[in-house]
């Protein structure tokens, strides 16, 4: 998508074949590209949330491991690099699913090859969810294409929770990735987002949705209720960390609240789901790990000062604790649909099984 | 209640009959006390939110009335003050209260008496709020020490939203004032404290427990779904700017999204409840007006820089719009009770009339 008027990728590749991303600890007040020239710079990256959202997480990794075939393409080179890759975030499934996907790969090659096959390999993880969320943003544009239909002369009004834009992904985005495609369909969108306290991640939305001129209201995460007993909400859409093969969505931390404020007022709910999201494994909420991050997140929060500098205040005194786990699970009961790269779905086991039967339980 | 470790309140006289209060829009970073000398002052302190707390701002404008009458306690002075103070803030109903309750008072009386008699009628207003509150406390703390019982040797974990502690009041508080009772009587307890975006007040709820030594934790406003989930939060209690005569709370923007999470993991959701904050005129939550305040609110927040000055960042860049409804209506179906100063009842119309049969319709 557009970062000041061009086209990028939220992760290339530069001459050198390192891996550059865009910075996203310091959007919206810088923008910068960072480069990783091998596999410490990728875990760094990943843990310390220079690139965040599920898919771009797993798109990472993938060329974690392959800057990690470059220097060292043995055995112990490829265990000692996904093990460090996925030990950096617990929630999102991607990662465990890109690594997986790696290892497979090159556990099927001699390491003289794996280089090669490592970077073609993180190459298609990149173009297939680039492709996934193209499709996503293809089937929920037929949903804010019926809502428009509804709303007549007034905008579509989308709410979402936390950043599932370009920069959460390789491009498109998964929540956003309809808002995208009804913007360049010519329908009139408005997009309420939520800042996503601790890390302001809503920021980051606000900042893709200026470079593409999309129309949008920054709120904090407390009004989204408001709103919908207001009327002034068509439909929510955010994105996952994981989804349990019956449909319950993790997400970034307030999701919940939103869910049950948008079940409340008969808003409809959804979840964009690529499949890599998808954890066959898991079929119950409290089976997903929930990563307990650290304090600071929400003791300092960054943003301008009076020069337009980007600096930091310390928001909470340090007399007082602070608790900042950083995603909560939505029961599917409070969810719509689920929009994945085949169509969207119900959320429940046979709406999932018929979309992805190879996935399916016998 | 305590600062620094002398017992104030949050609004006093100094020797020549000023108005003093704690500057909350500088708190928690530096304690000030800003002096009210005239009307415009105690205008300009609810108005830009040096003070806040429905019941705060009812006792501030029973003493702008005060100050009011000392320089003009004519007819045409009485009415520019109730009308100057009546439009600083639309939402909370111990505004009106308050202003009506003085105006009866001074119009029985002749111009010369009206400086002493609106002085000693604030002075009433003031102390009714503490008794209230402290009535408030008592009942509520039945229901923490009923809770302590099934808690056993754990804590009991209190959730609140905003701040109703004593800095809304005059002192004690209102959802606080149970909390204090509790800690009082040597029962554990352990109380969320929603940050409370935009404005943050609940970093004044984290001070006020530092000051007191009660045990806390701030969390993000996404938070406290999440917790409830987990089976963390024992009950909620939160105060409220307005609650019509059926129950419906009106209270800060964001408490209706966690009495829905309150419902949905059947943890206990209270409102504490003095009767000068009940409109019997009012039976529905779309009757009452939502104060839609300033954007910079949301654009900027206030903290301490790396030199520990206190400061604030612009936090949501220019280019994007923002929204700022500072209140929402939590409907009486999700409020398990209401604690007034009489006692504790179901936030229904029979319960309110029940216990102040003086306002129940015939």
């Amino acid at each position: 998508m557009k970062v000041d008027g061009q086209w990028r990728r939220a992760i290339e590749l530069d001459g050198d074949r390192q891996v550059i991303v865009l910075d996203q600890a310091r959007l919206p007040y810088e923008v910068a590209w960072m480069r990783l020239a091998g596999l410490a710079d990728a875990v760094r990256a990943i843990r310390d949330m220079h690139i965040r959202g599920a898919p771009l997480i797993g798109a990472t990794a993938a060329y974690g491991v392959a800057l990690a075939m470059r220097a060292d393409p043995s055995d112990a080179g490829l265990n000692a690099a996904c093990a460090a890759l996925g030990q950096t975030r617990p929630t999102a499934v991607n990662l465990r699913w890109a690594l997986e996907a790696m290892r497979a790969r090159l556990t099927a090659v001699v390491p003289a090859e794996r280089c090669e096959v490592a970077y073609a390999a993180a190459g298609k993880v990149c173009d297939d969810d680039v492709a996934q969320c193209e499709a996503i943003g293809r089937h929920g544009l037929a949903m804010i294409r019926a809502a428009a239909e509804r709303a007549g002369d007034r905008p579509v009004r989308v709410l979402t929770h936390c950043n599932a834009g370009w920069l959460a992904t390789v491009d498109w985005g998964t929540a956003i990735a309809p808002i995208y495609k009804a913007h360049e369909a010519g329908l009139r969108v408005h997009v309420w987002v939520d800042e996503t306290r601790p890390r302001n991640q809503g920021l980051l939305t606000a900042w893709e949705l200026v470079q593409h001129g999309v129309p949008h209201t920054v709120i904090a995460d407390n009004q989204g209720g408001h709103l919908m007993q207001r009327g002034e909400v068509d439909l929510c859409i955010v994105g996952t960390d994981r989804t349990t093969r019956n449909g319950d969505v993790c997400n970034k931390i307030g999701t919940y609240l939103k869910a049950l404020a948008a079940h409340d007022n008969h808003v409809p709910f959804y979840a964009a789901v690529p499949s890599p999201s998808i954890d066959w494994t898991v079929g119950e909420p409290h089976e997903i790990p929930i990563e307990e991050r650290g304090g600071d997140e929400l003791r300092y929060v960054r943003g301008r000062d009076a020069s337009g500098a980007a600096t930091r205040v310390e928001v909470v005194p340090p007399q007082s604790g602070v608790a900042n786990a950083a995603f909560d699970v939505t029961p599917r009961r409070l969810v719509t649909g689920l929009i994945t790269e085949r169509g969207v779905t119900p959320a429940t086991r046979d709406g999932l099984g018929a979309l992805f039967p190879e996935h399916a339980a016998p």
